[in-house]
């Protein structure tokens, strides 16, 4: 099928691009000694999640229970669920996951290890725990002071097994060499401490895609997460760790009006793209029209300056999202195109999953 | 089942409070002579497009012909895709939804109008179209100007039927009587232009969900399309077209992580509750700790400033979000409460649905 037989709005993938950045990324992390464990967030698709492990990767991460199950399907023997998940709900489930594979579980408290642990004694199979610091986006994790006092609190719990430590370094978007050096020295010193109490932390577990290729510069780091690399998006761009050409995900819309003086509109808003903006202005890039800006959105109709760009109903249009996890995550499926020929699609299994 | 034994995040709905909105609303339509076509883009759910119909809608709304599929089993007889919709595909399953019930989309320009014409003759079954006019929120419709020029642009073309005119006066937010007696003036002075150059306009549609209650005093328009009305929002109570009580659509989160001072996170963000913003700080409402600040998401992580209201691992908030039907689009399923108990749930057979 020719991509322009495809009804908009589309999602499609540049496989070529997308098979690039794959290959680039096992070959950084094999060259480092690093351990990769992709964060399946941004394709949503067990068919994607077992090309990433066909390319390297020694297991995947999710954010939630009901996308570990999705993920079952990818084939994975080794799924981190990088989120302290909480509820009787999701520990039965949980539980019924790690039946099938190898399970572990990034904790900031005790209250949060302690129905992971009872579950697990109870079910008779051990599940791992990353013990996690909060390395400076203060979103989760403990406080660096307070990383030892969180694994002795672990320690005495039956049913888990310390596997190690987590940290998210999504506070560093632009590669800033301080900041990493200070990741560096923080992480480090964590893991000395941590020695030194007695504590062995087999797996080091880090990365962004911003940070993706100076994750060797992180000592002690020996696994990264890194999510967008498979597609990278807009701000991916814009934190200088990839260029326009590495971007495999884009999104093709039809303009639908010009009535508005200085306008066009065109036929996906926030239902489509999302409302995350970027650290510069629009919603979007457009491939064709770099000058128009993705001004406005409502839920379908997505509103663009034109700037002497202008279109006429019916023209496609290709549009870069800024973030292209939540993107996928509002659509059915995906198209995989190589060149202008629509070669294969999928359905976006984990999209939606919420608990 | 009790409301603690869901697993959250989840998406409740006070069917108490949804039916007296659906009571409202039928009684002040039928008060004042006005045809009630909901857009059900706030729920996507056919299920509660019957019960819209069962309260005194005659026909529903729906903005994509993928979502006009769906909402086909609500049973309506009426159908308005309120969308200048383009494309082959779309074309195609256009004329599958004029055979089951009767449609008519609104649109902007010839260029958009004639693809439909064009299908409807070639298949025999005539579908209706709205002309619409840019009433102010610069976004589709003709310039007012230009309205007439649309209508006998329209006229020509076989296949299609007139049957009247459409707006969205999306720009007025806070039933500024100013803009409301401009909006007035305005549709009046079409309605009676159109006639002048004899043009019987026999539907004219507009309407929202702030300015609702005021819909009467919009000379000439005899129907309209409020959506949120049926749960209304945190933006909706912004607006002042309701109170906190005639909320019905709440999301439960459950505290995940109290690690960094003064904050506490939950089990959702923008994937939850969408990262649509509101005119005041936040993305939702704490219920039950007003002066808690929602300030920052990620995909899976809600970030709140407690503000003193601290919250403890392990314990369920209630957050209003800014924006419900960006928020029902996220989610696979509704859960249908009165008082503590959970008494039905409901998919949302219209999410994600874009073409």
């Amino acid at each position: 099928m020719h991509i322009h037989e495809l009804d908009t709005p589309a999602l499609v993938v540049d496989l070529d691009v997308m098979e690039r950045n794959l290959i680039r990324m096992a070959e950084y992390t094999r060259a480092h000694g690093l351990r990769l464990r992709p964060h399946t967030k941004t394709h949503k698709s067990p068919l994607l999640g077992a090309r990433q492990l066909a390319n390297g990767a020694a297991g995947l991460t999710v954010a939630k229970v009901t996308e570990a199950e999705v993920m079952l399907a990818s084939g994975t023997e080794d799924l981190l669920i990088a989120f302290p998940i909480f509820g009787a709900e999701k520990m039965r489930r949980l539980v019924e996951v790690a039946k099938k594979t190898r399970v572990t579980v990034s904790v900031d408290s005790v209250e949060a290890a302690r129905p992971i642990a009872e579950a697990a004694a109870a079910a008779g199979i051990p599940i791992g725990v990353l013990a996690e610091v909060d390395a400076g986006l203060h979103r989760v994790g403990v406080q660096p002071e307070l990383f030892v006092s969180l694994l002795r609190g672990l320690a005495p719990l039956k049913g888990i097994e310390l596997r190690g430590m987590a940290f998210y370094p999504g506070h560093i978007k632009n590669q800033d060499p301080g900041a990493l050096a200070a990741l560096s020295t923080l992480i480090q010193g964590l893991v000395a401490e941590a020695a030194a109490a007695g504590f062995a932390l087999p797996v080091v577990s880090g990365g962004t895609t911003p940070t993706m290729w100076h994750s060797h510069e992180v000592a002690g780091m020996n696994e990264i997460r890194p999510g967008t690399y498979i597609f990278n998006d807009r701000n991916v761009v814009l934190s200088g760790a990839c260029t326009l050409a590495d971007c495999a995900a884009t999104i093709i819309a039809t303009v639908v009006s010009t009535s508005v003086p200085g306008q066009f509109v065109i036929d996906g808003g926030s239902k489509t793209f999302s409302s995350d903006r970027a650290i510069v202005d629009g919603f979007g890039l457009f491939l064709d029209a770099p000058d128009a800006l993705f001004e406005k959105m409502n839920e379908e109709h997505g509103y663009v300056k034109h700037a002497g760009h202008q279109r006429k109903v019916g023209e496609r249009v290709r549009v870069l999202p800024n973030h292209i996890c939540v993107a996928v995550n509002l659509h059915e499926r995906i198209y995989g195109v190589r060149g202008d020929q629509v070669v294969e699609s999928w359905t976006v299994d984990g999209r939606g999953k919420l608990q």
